[in-house]
């Protein structure tokens, strides 16, 4: 995947008020969309489903497809797509590989030194460990880079500035330093690593490095590998750094699908390019060009773990950065696999996970892709058996997903029109591994997902995904997250921002998305380096894959429910309460800001600064802010109101009225499916109309990390205030659509006749 | 001095509500104890006072009194004693040098090897560096040693603890580790570090390591010396391990002084050495220790600065430790130097600083000394030019306060009756640096002090020592502390724990204290090493004694004040209220308690923790609590009731009427001065008799954290709810006894004659 998993903190799924493992037998429980008859078939299927599952079956298939480097362009990532194909085909699916031809480039030249105060020629390459199979495929390994960086040959002061997001270069200002024409070096972590470059080259530096940290992800984790799961000395994070906030896919086809014969732009001019030239090294080739550096001590929580005082700079340390790429256009492979529906074909149930890796990519995407092939297999095998989906199932292996979700994206910008008439839900995984269930997506789903995490059992410890999961906020969790875990029917599921292949599907196409893994319990310094393998997945992350099979029960049940349902199983109660939840952090968020710009311009005004600063180092006062405005959030108030009513509506139809009428269930069904797309602006937020989704986006300034009501929440972030009053109308108005689409349902699933 | 400064968030003292720097003429400023009249003379004399200091002295002394090694049992430690009477007396104080004898233990044999998996052998030595003068004093440093120490010879597992501290023998636990049998090593820092033999001798270790981590005062925070000011990688903080928590003094005369022919333990039997051998290590010497650990990693909180993962152990590292000490016993010098009151010659002003040190000592105790020092000679230079204290002066220069305030423990219970008698107030200094006021003390004396701090200028700023602070205070504190420092008329002083000869005046004898300092802006890690020299001093702490001066001048009007007032300027409005904010702390802290003990119940019935663990580590639920009882507190709610009477009762009378007439004058400063000793409780706090002050403590196991109302609020973090219950009653009747007290005083101030 393009970001690292993290356990999302912020998620948190499971049905009861702190409800003791289920024990009612599986047949009374309730599902939505399905009456008790239907439910009790579908969990006669989920138990045939789950019986045909097989933890050897993805063993063998991670350890042929990790076998060789597989990244975009390379014969093996084509050779995966094809083996995978035939493993659809052989199942009785529908499938073809769709092509899209993207921009893929890769190193020609790769040079860092530091020439000033002393000499030192980083290696740049990682050292392969006899413990580990595959490490020593050198010459298939693509070396250690950042995948669009621009070309550009450099020399210049180094600074250090932390990680590199728009607040660490406050911090440099307070103490005098500039960067303008200086290369920055910055750690990974902190934001999404494309943000790095693109601050970076906004403050005027010239160049850009990124080092993994050993605290970050190294030894003062745990042991390096081979001996322990962490990275070691010459490990580097390959990674993306496509200015994927803006638009995700192909650089030059931005909007449209990167066919053979597509328009495309002169790459020079591509907007997501990196203006400046960046690159990642391992903590081995830092750290000399760190212990080179003086001038201030970094502030105290900028500091790694390396043995030596992390100074700012800028200088003494010069250094010297040289990158030449092959611009190439690449073929990425697709791997479409389809079982058509039975009684509503045009209802597409999508479900995804990217195939190619930026080397053997056993655990990113391999643990994921794995359990997506069984979960197709033990469908194909219910199918073999007799059972016919209501609905057309579609899997869907991505490839290009590293370079900035390419395949995905090109696919979702071929089919767009067709996606949004017949899509009714994406459904993706990624890299998975032994832990918590963390879940997020859109929260029209949440109830639906909470009934499905119910009945999947954690293969540790023997009760529901879920119970582990509330468990899990109840200790760690933050005192607002450990009172949902309480007092909440449902465990709130995470928000998506960016970093897999959902992101077109629900962010610039408006379909319903949930992402799921697992993690927490096998963590590691692996992400991105020829240390992703099979013998480090086995060894550290999942190694019987009971995790792997627990994700394959999990999807495989989304997909088995939102294919076989009387009625799609859509909710809006939770997601009326969440964007309201949502509202409430956007005020406060204002709120706060309005009491600390009070307190900063009070303290700047009484020169306290001033008073404090240590006369023998630099550190100016902030600067000044001018007085946060009262907002008028009352469009989205009213917006909220009319919400909670349909949501109660639509709700109370379907809880007293009997089975829809067939005459009105397809029209139904569309309705819902296609609800999630009134919450689109024509417009897309600003500075990036490619993202048009009013609730979900990826941060402008964070990249994966989420920004829900996007265009207000940045708006007030960055202080935009007539923005920020104009995006809460357009909020509003997105959502009073979305209002109206529910009482329409509510109108068709009622007793009165449609509209 | 025994403990690391600390800039003391919690503290905070200044003059008006968030006042701008004080413009007004100093004549018109009111002077608390004086008359409009009288003030007016004692501001023309601070003036004359400020006009004799002289940074010069201040180098000159340092550079002299640091030129050797100076612990004791040294020469230079009883010839600085007899260089310091022979200034005062040349200064005309009448001068003599008080002995005591005390064990002082000293290295005969220090080994320390890793004995398995590999060897290695510590070199317990620091390495001198050629940039400092006296570094390479070879035969007269001590060797690096924590004294009071056992002797011992032990072979066993190494476990890592952190800093040794009860909550993280408590996280062990949990881990499923032992330390019985073994030898631990513990971070410094965390705690005073004779809590940390302490705690691992109570959980059955049979020896114990200190060490340095570079995350704490070594590379992790800036350059090494002689580069920078941090520790390099052989400096090891030497200091003393005694049980002053229990007594601080003579280990072999407990409560009553070590003269000559004094009675005295047999040492194998003295209760405040340590259980087991400990020794201090540099990080130089632990990294292979540490590096050598397997098991579990250490909780993330727990990590240092050194480039390895840090294990728990216990082994597969064995370690050999073996100590043998000279049990001598040995004079220490404490130089007295009297200035006789010309009107009430029976109260005592004493001011007082160590002047032995580890190794050359130059900021402890020596930068504290210096201005000490320099107030004496400018008093001097008043005396010669007329002026005539009201009260008596007492400088005293201490010795061993470093192994365990020996000197000044020794004095204070060799003269306790005379002293309880007599002694107005004991006003301490130490270590001092440039940056911000840090004062800790008695609360009857915070509104003087805060007038002190008022008309003292930072040199750096040009403002009052107390408006820096208050600026500090608002960028830096916490809400509760910025609030204050908006709002609240005067600054707050600190508490005082222990650390500094204060402990045995104000803890044991009831006698108002003080201690001040500068700091915050010359930190480094020479603390107790080698590298505490005027080279490194004058380098990184105070390079041109600005901060000496200031020091001279706050103590200096300290002591002028108090013994030139009319009435003495205890007031007790402060006081009432800081008790009831401590009051109100040790409540929250009950309620606290519950909540979190009701919650853990909750967790561990519903078995979350078994649900979290990864079955692949140890991780245990935590030990099931006892619910939290509600407590009567009911006796503390009354006794506050009547301070916040009595002590309002005093300010009205000594605010309406004028001058106390001389027939009273002397009976009313007795009640004054007096008021503390009924603070005292005659049984002393539980399990140490010798610490009979029922608001201040230092913590029976946080050593130098200052506990307040200490009874009540350790019986409750021990969950002892009898004797929580028990404590609150005698706390109030503490509290009723110094109310009662200060009636009396204000009787005797008013206008109707005195009962």
């Amino acid at each position: 995947m393009l970001k690292r998993y993290t356990l999302l903190l912020a998620a948190g799924l499971l049905a009861g008020p702190s409800a003791p493992a289920q024990t009612a037998p599986a047949e009374t429980k309730p599902l939505l969309g399905f009456t008790a008859a239907t439910a009790a078939t579908e969990y006669q299927l989920e138990a045939q489903f789950d019986a045909q599952l097989r933890a050897e079956n993805l063993r063998q298939w991670m350890k042929r497809l990790a076998a060789r480097p597989h990244h975009v362009g390379s014969p093996h990532d084509k050779d995966n797509a094809e083996f995978m194909a035939g493993l659809f085909r052989s199942w009785g699916y529908d499938t073809r590989i769709d092509v899209s031809y993207v921009l893929f480039p890769t190193p020609k030249l790769r040079v860092l030194e530091l020439v000033a105060p002393t000499k030192f020629t980083a290696s740049l390459t990682e050292k392969p460990v006899a413990e580990d199979a595959t490490s020593g495929q050198t010459s298939e390994q693509l070396p250690t880079y950042n995948c669009f960086s621009r070309d550009g040959d450099v020399t210049a002061e180094l600074v250090f500035v932390n990680y590199g997001v728009p607040r660490d270069y406050e911090e440099l200002e307070r103490r005098g330093i500039d960067v303008r024409g200086k290369i920055v070096i910055a750690k990974y972590g902190g934001s999404w690593r494309g943000i790095k470059p693109k601050v970076a080259a906004e403050k005027g530096a010239i160049g850009c490095l990124i080092y993994s940290d050993p605290k970050d992800d190294g030894y003062a984790r745990g042991d390096v590998y081979p001996k322990g799961p962490f990275k070691p000395e010459s490990g580097a994070q390959r990674g993306s750094v496509l200015d994927m906030p803006t638009y995700p896919g192909d650089p030059l086809t931005p909007g449209y699908g990167s066919t053979k014969n597509a328009k495309r732009l002169d790459y020079k001019k591509a907007p997501t390019l990196t203006q400046i030239p960046v690159l990642p090294i391992s903590y081995g080739d830092a750290q000399p060009l760190l212990a080179a550096l003086a001038g201030p001590m970094a502030p105290e929580a900028w500091r790694g773990a390396l043995p030596i005082p992390y100074h700012l700079g800028p200088g003494p340390a010069k250094v010297h950065l040289q990158l030449e790429f092959n611009w190439k256009t690449e073929p990425v492979y697709n791997v479409i696999a389809t079982l058509k529906g039975s009684q509503y074909p045009d209802q597409w149930i999508l479900r995804g996970n990217h195939h190619d890796a930026w080397v053997n990519g056993a655990n990113d995407p391999l643990s994921g892709v794995v359990a997506m092939l069984e979960e197709a297999r033990a469908a194909s095998e219910l199918y073999k058996a007799g059972w016919r989906p209501k609905r057309t199932l579609m899997f869907c292996a991505w490839d290009g997903e590293e370079p900035g979700l390419l395949g995905s994206t090109e696919w979702a910008e071929t089919n767009a029109k067709q996606l949004q008439e017949h899509a009714v839900a994406y459904l993706n995984s990624d890299s998975n591994a032994r832990g918590f269930l963390s879940a997020a997506g859109s929260h029209t789903l949440e109830k639906f997902f909470n009934q499905v995490g119910r009945d999947v059992t954690d293969p540790e410890k023997k009760m529901s995904i879920n119970d582990r999961r509330r468990a899990y906020d109840l200790l760690n969790g933050t005192p607002e997250v450990q009172k949902d875990a309480r007092d909440r029917a449902d465990l709130r599921i995470g928000a998506l921002g960016a970093g897999s292949d959902y992101s077109p599907y629900l962010q610039h196409l408006g379909i319903a998305a949930m992402n799921v893994g697992f993690g927490g319990e096998g963590e590691g310094g692996e992400y991105h380096t020829i240390f992703d393998s099979f013998d480090h997945s086995t060894r550290f992350k999942d190694p019987d894959f009971a995790y792997g099979v627990a994700l394959a029960q999990t999807m495989g049940r989304c997909v088995l429910r939102l294919a076989n349902a009387d009625v799609l199983p859509f909710e809006f109660q939770n997601f009326s309460n969440t964007v309201a939840k949502y509202h409430a952090e956007v005020k406060q968020l204002a709120e706060t800001m309005r009491t600390e710009t009070e307190r900063q311009t009070k303290l700047l005004a009484e020169k306290r600064y001033e008073a404090v600063a240590d006369p023998t180092l630099t550190l100016l006062p902030p600067k000044a802010q001018e007085a946060v405005p009262y907002l008028n959030f009352a469009p989205l108030d009213n917006a909220l109101a009319k919400l909670e009513k349909s949501a109660e509506a639509y709700a109370q139809v379907r809880k007293s009225s009997g089975a829809v009428p067939a005459a009105r269930q397809q029209d139904l069904d569309q309705l819902l499916y296609r609800a999630e797309q009134q919450l689109l602006s024509a417009e897309g937020l600003p500075r990036r109309p490619w993202y048009r989704h009013q609730i979900y986006a990826p941060g402008f300034y964070t990249g994966y990390g989420v920004k829900t009501l996007p265009g207000i929440r940045e708006a007030v972030e960055e202080r935009k205030w007539a923005e920020a009053d104009e995006q809460i109308r357009r909020t509003a108005a997105a959502i009073e659509r979305f209002s109206g689409q529910v009482s329409r349902a509510a109108a068709v699933a009622g007793p009165a006749p449609a509209q």
